[in-house]
């Protein structure tokens, strides 16, 4: 029957009998597929698809893999054909206590406009998410300092604002690697989008379609590259990510097709030869599995790595300075190298006659105590300036931001653009394409208004003369807590209410 | 029926009828009122008062509007007489249980003299006003990091007192823009005084002529500014601050009133071309309007703004350093700039001779990460010295004010007065002009006291030498907290009480 | 009757017919006495008087009051003789709720062999203490900065201890003002010993000469200054802490008996020309006085100020440099400054000859803000040894001390001795003399210990070299948090326990 | 009986007689012991001993002695034989609630494969230890800031991580004194390993062994040094801990023993002349006591100092400089200074010949307040560099270490290796061997990924270059925080959830 052209309609029985190692076949939206061979090839491991073996894998399978996965990488001779799917028997899931407390929680969720600003966002899609994807997106390295960290440094800078400045007219219009957009801030590359909504990267598409704002695609999306592409209108700028495969042949192919298809800029990420360590994505990972985990207490290393390590093993550690003229020979778009995170190293690249840089330590989720994003521009920005790079040369930044101060901050220091992920993600998850429309606006008018309180109407004016930046470098760790006079000492407490004597 | 000299009672039925965008009639104060043509014009926005349309809005209208407000917006033509209130239906607002608790709470409010300090009535007023009302006095911009940072940069300071000085005799008097004044201190403008206390900004004036306090009247009182100089005694002292107008000549007629009244001062505000986004007032503001906002979710952006933006529309983002010479022309006070922020526009206004101005980021109110008033005057008063300006042109500050101390260390810095507003707005909302009078005499008790601990027994001589202001300009943004490390640190503690065993 | 010499036994009924300002007689240890004409010149107030006017004041008096007060200061001719105490008729005092709470944990406290540092006795007397005496004992002036930056900035230095040094023997002995001491802390004064144990200020005597620990006695002991020094052995040294009276004559009267008795060294305090205002004291006074409170609430302001004011009306506010000549014509005892708070002012002490200073912000008690006195002291000793004073001139520091290592730290910096007060208050307040002697015993202990870790052998060997103390001069006055983005962040949790499926 | 050689079997009531200190038997692994002449020698006091007279003492023997003790310490003469175990009396310990809810909470505890880093082993231990034996391994000196600092010092460096750099290939191993490891970390010396697990020490050489992991022995651990040497394979490097015990012919004989054995270091212990005040540890033991505690209270001064003092008697505390030549003529393995806390004490090491130190406060367990050794290092290296000894001389550090950043931050820095003891006795004690193999597997894991993201691909290419140090000589200790304040201000909220109205 496999690789008849004429397939007959497949059965559930039929289906199921094949669950095992020898032989395992597996349903993807009502259609079954022969992955006995594939199964040492899977980059995520073998054991999460044996656990769909002979059953239903579309809903593990929809946020992990674009629509085209199957096609492009299964040979057809594996396309088993249609399943009668009202002959799958349902695996009955009994109770989800979780999931019911979660769809209690999404029926209370507040209304959209009740979110005043970016945070807004994520504590209401911390609530209304599922758990795995809430801690794929959250989450960082190690102890996720730098996460936080990325947020925290840009308290460290306050502004100097210009007063009796004529303000009525602001724009925040600017252009990145020379093309207009509405707003120095674009959405930046972040994987699995489906993990948040059903219909994934289209949902950032269309809300930065409505505002004219640049969209990074991402190599690891949930939808295929031409999805998002084709969601786009004529007008939209965006720009592609890419992890570099070790099979160059194919980062050949998709760079070229990602030009062909408008794409305004490559954004090679040198920050990921392996992705993360993060706990919170291992642990929800690893509650998902249930009892026979339990099993093996004792015994053996768990290998389960959580989303980030089964998407990424085809990503090329030996990538280095070496490679990047071959990059330059394949594409005229303009290349940008995403994740830099040294003075020297953003040099070297504007030396190279790269386009620019973003400095980012991938939203913390890579290297702990990596330096935020903020930090390093206001090292890098003299030294490109002592070398006149600092108009040819464009650096961009990402980590962290959640505000229009944030943005402004980093224009002020030089940078070209700032980049911003989680926070229209959690828009998405939340509220999904006028949830992220509404987060942009909102940044929006938060950054006009600080312009204008600034005292600045345009995003060229923005100067590093505006900031005191001097609590940049400052390292506060603060010394541990003496418990015990902590606890006797009497805290002022201000004049309580009266007890009613009755 | 309207224009009409010999007016006949209306009728709550009749009012009743227009109660469209069609016609528009509104009751205020028993006399009612047809706004249909102001509507478009409302600064406020049409819907809040299509709200009250066919009914009586005196309950909404008083706090945002000084009384004479009709007289001077409506045409004559469009006040309709008086209406027969035992004629209009109240509406039955059911159980309000937020303001019952409320209520409640201030049956319990603990007695005046159980106020020790300006902070005590924050904690009183927090439990005691209308959430709306707290909402509006207590709310910074964005986070709110400026809002908190005015009051914790005072803590970087130390003092360095001397002793063994004679203190007999201690004076806190001084003079404020060259009129004499009982303290160095004074209450600074703020807007809608009617929000936390019936009689609004009169209760300032009158606590302020008992204690000898110069007041600031606001351009966005409740009160009418007539009604605020008329409760003041003849030898109480007033200034006047401005929000200017886009219109200029409305902005020349009253200042010229200002100063005709007996205003010792004009003080134009400059850091408020647009008002900010205060996110609790924004919130707050979005509960008042209950389930209809439910409808709209996920379909538009809504534009509630909070009580900030209805009341701000008239001011003139245009307003700059061209205007100054214009304002010099049209007055004799001496004219005063509230809300510098920056050494260099500090030292313009010095040059063209501006009689002095107020370091402030008004109250936090606007641009979040704007620098405390307190830092900023540890920058401009050296600047001032080294041109030799120190004596002619005065600097004062406003932002976290709470405690003599405070007071005294913007002194030594180099302040001429020090501008205190919300503690005196929380001490009249919780307990009308005595709540201000005893907070002045806390304020002045607290004053005097250090001042004899300082060595200190007159303003004049308060000098930087009194201060370890060394841990100014430092920025502690603390590093990210390690939360498994925390978790499983096992804190001392003291030995506990023994467990009975019976 | 009164003044009669041949008294007859009062009555109670005799006694409260005199319950006015007219004509006012208060029972003290079973002996009435005529206050009337000396109510207004009670520094504490006449009200308080006036409280127990007819009725047995034993109770309140005795804690505030030397048991010589009344021989001193009120005419024989107002002592009006024995009351039958057995027809006075106690107060029915009702059910005191609090006071039962605290009977209750005293009966519960742990045993004194589980106090293994001074601040566990701290955490004991918190909870065993009245509430009015812990106000008194622990509040500071304002927001208690200083007070716990007393202690904290302990915290700001660090060691360098010598390793491979034989330390089998180690000595903590040391000379103070030429007197030998067992160890170089002392027993500083603090007021009102009988409000923590009915013995009072005897009870430190007791412990200080188990240990051969010097003690300062205060002026505002509840014991007589001859009660204590009777209490020492012959060994003891004790030192005299002095209030100038604005009457010098008592001064001169109270200096010359202190050195008739042995007093080894004046003590003159130089930080309290007023004493402070302590809001937790003032607010425990408040409580106390009950209902009739509530009746002036909004007419008046309260003059109720603490124990602290109560007690100290006589000092002299005019105390200045020039007094300081009389003093040394008055005695021959080495004169010590207490509480100077400056470089300058220390550097003025040494040069006109005084013995030494205690750099010291009395306990964080008078002005908030003044600095630790162990950063104080850091700045102190350069300075002296720049003018070759550092052997010659003694320099004493308290406030906040409550390890061993605090102490090294401060000898380490040049110290010659350190004070403490507060730790053996609650020690005895807890614990009585067994408290107080442990207190000193573990500090003993931990001492030596310390000398032993940080490689030194004698006194005289703690130098700077051993100290990192770069942290001293940093403030570190945290930014505000930014609490939505607290609030959305989702902390890194341990595995938690399995819950049990049954 | 005794010294009999054909010794009959002692029945328990025979034992039971000899309960007093005039005739003290007690029962170890089912032999009698006469001890009555050892009762005053017994390093941890005679009352413990006096606790268990006539009575089975194994359970409270076995975690404090090896095994081999008693026949080292006690003659044979007053071995008394076996004992007929079932004749002897089983204490009835009535109901233990603390063991019970322990054994609750073991039954609980998550599965190996839960714990993903460090952190995690030291949150279960913390719940399934008994709590003396937590006490003993948790506990720090004082107020355990240097305990904490340990840690928290790290947080105060960030890392300058390269990109593109060919990362294929990473090795993690080294060579420490001379011989391979495959780690730069290794097991540091701790005590008493029985506390935590019933086989003790040998647990940490197996999962050494399986891990090609460095172990240092301790002289006072639980198993005895052979049972720890046997354990290993052949393959393994294990180095000595040496405490210096007064009689030196003891000290020559356990080198020397060492040598014999195979071990290739010597570490002496220079930081604990006397083992140091442990709070924690102290407070455990006295809870342990009962109720017989009670008695003495207000009696007099407690000695019982907890496990520390306990084991710790013989060490000298006269062990100086002095010694050093004589220990190089006593062995040829390398000498290495554990504990060493000053550049000073560093080069001097290094002039005298000695092989290397370790920078240590011993896990702040003895002086509190000494520095965090990553913070000393970064002094120390540029000392020894400036001599051209960076190379000859060894350093290693140990205190904090947490994560494999940590040890890359070190070995950046100029460490040779970095010892860890706490985190793999926690995993010992909840998991056993499989734990601490779990452990080392964590560790290796961290720091192959996080080389790799550093762009590292070898241990020597680890440079300073790599690491910002700005912050590290900083101290933070937080200014007190303003209470009244705080309780005042009205936190920022993200939207809440809708209530349901039904």
């Amino acid at each position: 029957m496999p690789g008849d052209e004429s397939k007959q309609m497949l059965t559930g029985p039929e289906v199921l009998k094949h669950n095992s190692q020898d032989s395992c076949w597996v349903i993807v939206h009502g259609k079954a597929y022969d992955v006995t061979d594939f199964l040492p090839e899977h980059p995520g491991g073998q054991s999460i698809i044996l656990k769909y073996a002979g059953k239903d894998a579309t809903a593990a399978f929809d946020p992990i893999h674009p629509p085209d996965t199957l096609d492009k990488y299964l040979p057809s001779s594996k396309h088993l054909g249609p399943v009668a799917m009202e002959t799958v028997m349902r695996e009955d899931e009994g109770v989800d206590e979780e999931e019911e407390a979660r769809q209690e929680r999404i029926k209370q969720m507040p209304s959209l406009e009740e979110c005043y600003n970016l945070l807004d966002f994520e504590a209401v899609a911390r609530r209304v998410m599922k758990r795995t994807a809430w801690a794929y997106y959250s989450s960082g390295a190690d102890d996720e300092i730098t996460l936080r960290e990325n947020h925290s440094a840009f308290h460290k800078i306050f502004f100097r604002p210009r007063v009796l400045v004529d303000v009525t007219t602001v724009s925040t219009s600017t252009s990145l690697l020379g093309h207009p957009s509405s707003v120095p801030f674009y959405i930046t590359a972040t994987a699995l989008g489906k993990l948040g909504h059903p219909d994934g990267e289209v949902c950032l598409t269309r809300a930065a379609g409505t505002h004219d704002v640049v969209q990074m695609i991402p190599t690891l999306a949930s939808c295929s590259f031409d999805e998002i592409v084709d969601a786009a209108t004529d007008k939209q700028t965006q720009w592609f990510q890419l992890y570099v495969n070790k099979d160059r042949s194919i980062t050949r192919k998709i760079v070229a097709h990602a030009e062909s298809r408008g794409c305004k800029g490559l954004f090679i990420t040198v920050d990921a030869p392996q992705l993360g360590r993060r706990e919170k994505d291992m642990r929800s990972k690893f509650s998902d599995q249930g009892s026979n985990v339990q099993a093996s207490a004792g015994s053996s290393v768990d290998r389960t790595q959580g989303a980030a390590r089964a998407i990424s093993s085809f990503i090329d550690p030996a990538l280095s300075w070496k490679d990047i003229e071959w990059f330059k020979s394949i594409t005229k778009m303009p290349i940008v190298l995403k994740g830099v995170q040294r003075v020297d190293d953003t040099l070297r690249a504007a030396e190279i006659g790269i386009a620019g840089v973003v400095l980012s330590n991938h939203g913390g989720r890579q290297l702990d105590f990596a330096p935020s994003a903020i930090e390093l521009l206001a090292e890098v920005m003299p030294a490109l300036r002592a070398r006149g790079l600092e108009e040819s040369f464009e650096v961009y930044i990402d980590g962290g931001v959640r505000r229009a101060t944030d943005i402004l901050k980093a224009l002020c220091l030089g940078a070209r653009g700032v980049g911003i992920g989680r926070p229209f993600l959690y828009a998405m998850s939340s509220y999904g394409v006028a949830g992220v429309e509404r987060a942009i606006q909102l940044l929006k008018d938060e950054m006009e208004m600080n312009m204008r309180l600034l005292g600045v109407t345009r995003v060229e004016d923005l100067r590093p003369d505006l900031l005191d930046a001097r609590g940049l470098s400052a390292r506060s760790v603060g010394s541990p807590v003496d418990s015990l006079s902590l606890g006797a000492y009497d805290p002022l407490v201000a004049p309580g209410q009266r007890v009613s004597k009755l």
